[in-house]
């Protein structure tokens, strides 16, 4: 299998985790390039040894012997970035989202197949080694026809105001997650949403005009309905359950606590809490989901997540987002059948 | 404390069980009277030496001796018995629902209270000691405001198609458990409803109009979500889980288990299934309503669970009857201002 | 399958269970006496309508109707209780121990043997649903060849100085349970015995002479190896753990627990206690065992635990008293040899 | 803080863990030299950019601004390393053990004290972050007066026969971390020791003279018995587990699994096994174990764990193998007392 050239766009948390495993744990990636506009992330590159560091894409996007972007810089330069790399025929890794707007997210597809790149969006959950598990599972009939999937997703605090306002709403941000989730376990298409949202936790948060508690039905096209059950804070920590029920049975991904101990005295028994930073969390699955993409690419084969699958999550989100504003069941083919 | 003497009408399983309660293990009871139409729950009554044994229940309604009637004859007798209890002046335990039709119910707490005598509607898993284990962390404010309150409810296997046909449908028969526990929980009142059903079991449920497999989410007014689902099949055993979500933290009362083995090879870890008759699951919650019945009677005290209980799960179910064939939000107004 | 006809002798706490178990639990079984020497006992027994209530054991030693009795009077008495059943022909059920002395309890096998009755010691472990499952697991060969067993007994709370006193020790009272446990699941003789005991719960036991903690090492003839741990008092409740460990797994068997809730908050995960009586954590055991025995006698098979368990389990607890006061390894024909 | 500049000995796989953690996850930490005998292991330490890799340790030993050596290279080397770091006054971390003569270790304790130079030995298991929460326990009082420790240590597979052969054998090679955790847990040095041994996993290990299978009882002077078991072979994964039991409670470390999932259907309830490989169980631990020792240095302390800590368990161990030949209890004044 051939080596894969990568540069990598932003060094934020995600991106020094990206760059650590491209130079250290994937044998069979490259890792040329790193850009940042701060020193501080530069400085981290150099420490790692990359042989390109600079705060100037172009170092990536113009060097021909770079095969593959990996984006992780701010949000909303993801597009630009994306279409950047479409053009320059580099295979792309993504941070979700790809935008928040859907005509757009349209459009980057477009142009990526036009330019015949692999897109891959890092829905990095779908590699966590218990929700993956749990995808064999089903995938392997263990769980029969399935009639349920339950998702709880509770956040140990609140992200900062200024993060919320540009977030795109509680269920662009957090439960885009489990959308894609959801459609990964139902392998299925996503018919109808209902969904509601409450502002619980902080106050300011619902004054920037978004929900911090989110509640969610989705019927899939295989009579599967999934629940999903979102908060931005959680006293006990990180909350990160996935339940799939099905004709043969049910299965269940639990947290991972901070250790394995149990205090038993005259109150009871006492354990530790959940890992209540992502980071720790899906560690793991950041080295998951960059090997399946570097694979994938030595392989000449399709990324494990597409595109199309970020778009379907997107469109899962302003269904529900329709649904909370109306208080009413929306269809999805209201949100894709206006797409051009 | 005094004793309180009572009579039983109907000797089937759940019968049984309180006929051996009341004798054996309830000190401030007395049971003098059985009543059942066949020998063979009469000859259960005679095995345990209940002093008055017969097929006619005038020997419990036209005893002065006897304060209370516990009620536990097949669901169509409930309301007549109800009824003849009160103008009898005898305390009443009857086995839910008290009826189907939300007028009728509506008559006999009328009718109880007219009559000034207690009415106890037997929601049975209130009783049981891990529910109200978590009831008990919810009112001591454990758990702070709360936000959510997920039931998980599957039954081993569907009853038989004629028991189908006549228990109201499976919101009135088997969800109704849950729109209790729900309000128990929540300690607030359901302001609107959203439900979906599906028929995915087996087809014959669905030719009799019935749905086997129902989601459904209860909105508060004290602004908690309720998540429920409930099936009635399971191929992994009797699934009855509860679990509350709060500003403080988070609870769950999970499943019993056949046996505490785990048994760990090159496979993995393997353990019994959960216990999946709801006789074994429940056997102590019949002995903890019943001694709470029995001694709110000898303490003069109002029964915990009233009429007016029974009332409130039964129009729950009835909104999520509409929600779910309306494809809609149902406000509970709809159901309850229509009431005579 | 015949009905067999019982008396029983002795109602404190474990004959009141019997008592209950013989009259309304196995159908297969009839009692026909109890005997007990005080009134409270002959109240409880008319209560569950006993046809003949007495304090004189004549009644069942001459009632010729009766074939088996059941015998959980106080410990001096088992012997010539025992030893009377026998003469009349009787099947024995006899609570632990015979004896506390081998000499005697090889003298009641012999006699039973030469009179042709069916005697079962009431190890009641053997048929607690967790324990047994092990067993079953360990008889189907899911082990493999068996390395090591571990047994973990610790009472809630120690007994009165004056049962201690008269128990024989902690070996002979408490841990005979362990041993019987341990050859039960072993399937082997034991060869060898290390022990070594402390008093570390209270001075009082002390100075009885006795110890309240306990460890012993058993090794057995298929050379696997249990390690026992006792102690007569646990903060936190009851602790019966048993631990099995073979070539291809190993198996455990855990506590009970009074409720399954657990609350998550700030601090982490907190659950109930053990159950910590233990005729809650053994109630379904003494059931079992009886079932078992009538069973038995129903098919004129012999009892599943002999005189001969007894006896071993008692020459295993001698061999532990002596290598404790001697503090080395004894083995056990060092005990049994001499017997006559 | 001070930064401390450091130089590694041995690039095996503990090595190379030992120098990722040092170049990138502990700030106070420099690694400036690395020396290995082979080209591979000199790779890896170019491809993480150590300033001077090479085959002869003079670049460490002879390098005045090493302050501190690590010792992972093969224990036979171990001995002749710690006097050489001595001896050029550098602080030494070293893998277990310093040596398997117990004089030898004595010498070299006496070396490191002269030269006053601190001596940490290896024993990650004390940071693994499971076992360090119950000496925390431990150490807050929350267990009260202890009364026993059990330790289970159980290996998924033996290591190959020439290592068996030169590993002094499963006490001294095994069974030394749970020697050393044992007291580290009890804070009290062992009085006696009991051990028996056997050859249950394969014959040829039984051909080099060593067993693979050990059962030992601990008593320490502060009256606390440990159970330890080790066995070679364990059919399920790596078994490492801890429980210590006191006056005021009890407390358990259990195993890692692969995953947290549960699969239930007809069978029961089933999961993956615990992690098998040290490298993924114990990973935290080296990394925290060195931020210990680095952490000590620059703050001029005593390393957590000393040469004595070594020397201890290294004396245990032979107690053990002592009490094993000669089949009888062992004080430990027979070991320690002949130590010149």
């Amino acid at each position: 299998m051939k080596s894969i050239k990568t540069g990598i766009l932003g060094l934020g948390r995600i991106g020094k985790i990206h760059l650590q495993n491209l130079m250290h744990k994937i044998p069979q990636a490259e890792l040329i390039a790193a850009v940042n506009p701060s020193e501080a992330g530069k400085a981290y590159a150099k420490k790692f040894n990359v042989p390109i560091v600079s705060s100037d894409s172009d170092v990536i996007f113009e060097n021909p012997d770079i095969e593959a972007v990996i984006i992780c810089s701010p949000n909303d330069t993801h597009a630009a970035y994306v279409e950047r790399a479409a053009k320059a025929g580099k295979a792309i890794f993504c941070e979700k989202p790809l935008d928040l707007s859907l005509e757009k997210v349209k459009g980057l597809l477009k142009i990526t197949e036009d330019h015949g790149v692999p897109l891959m969006v890092a829905f990095n959950q779908r590699f966590d080694v218990n929700f993956s598990k749990i995808k064999s599972l089903v995938a392997e009939g263990k769980l029969g026809d399935l009639r349920s999937i339950n998702i709880t997703s509770r956040d140990p605090a609140p992200p900062p105001i200024p993060y919320i306002k540009s977030s795109g709403g509680l269920f662009l941000d957090m439960t885009i997650h489990d959308f894609d989730m959801a459609r990964y376990i139902a392998n299925s298409e996503v018919m109808e949403v209902f969904a509601r949202g409450y502002n619980l936790v902080d106050p300011e948060i619902g004054e920037t005009g978004d929900i911090d508690t989110g509640f969610v039905m989705l019927t899939f096209e295989n009579r599967a309905t999934a629940m999903i059950e979102n908060c931005r804070q959680s006293a006990y920590g990180y909350d990160q359950r996935l339940e799939v029920f099905g004709s043969k049975g049910m299965t269940q991904a639990n947290n991972i606590y901070k250790d394995t101990h149990q205090f038993l005295d005259v109150a009871g028994v006492h354990g530790s809490r959940p890992l209540d930073f992502f980071m720790d969390r899906y560690l793991d699955s950041y080295l998951n989901e960059m090997n399946a993409f570097i694979g994938a690419l030595s392989k000449n084969e399709a990324p494990p997540v597409t595109g199309l699958d970020g778009l379907k999550a997107t469109a899962i989100a302003l269904a529900a987002n329709k649904s909370m504003k109306e208080n009413r069941l929306v269809a999805m083919t209201e949100i894709l059948d206006g797409l051009g």
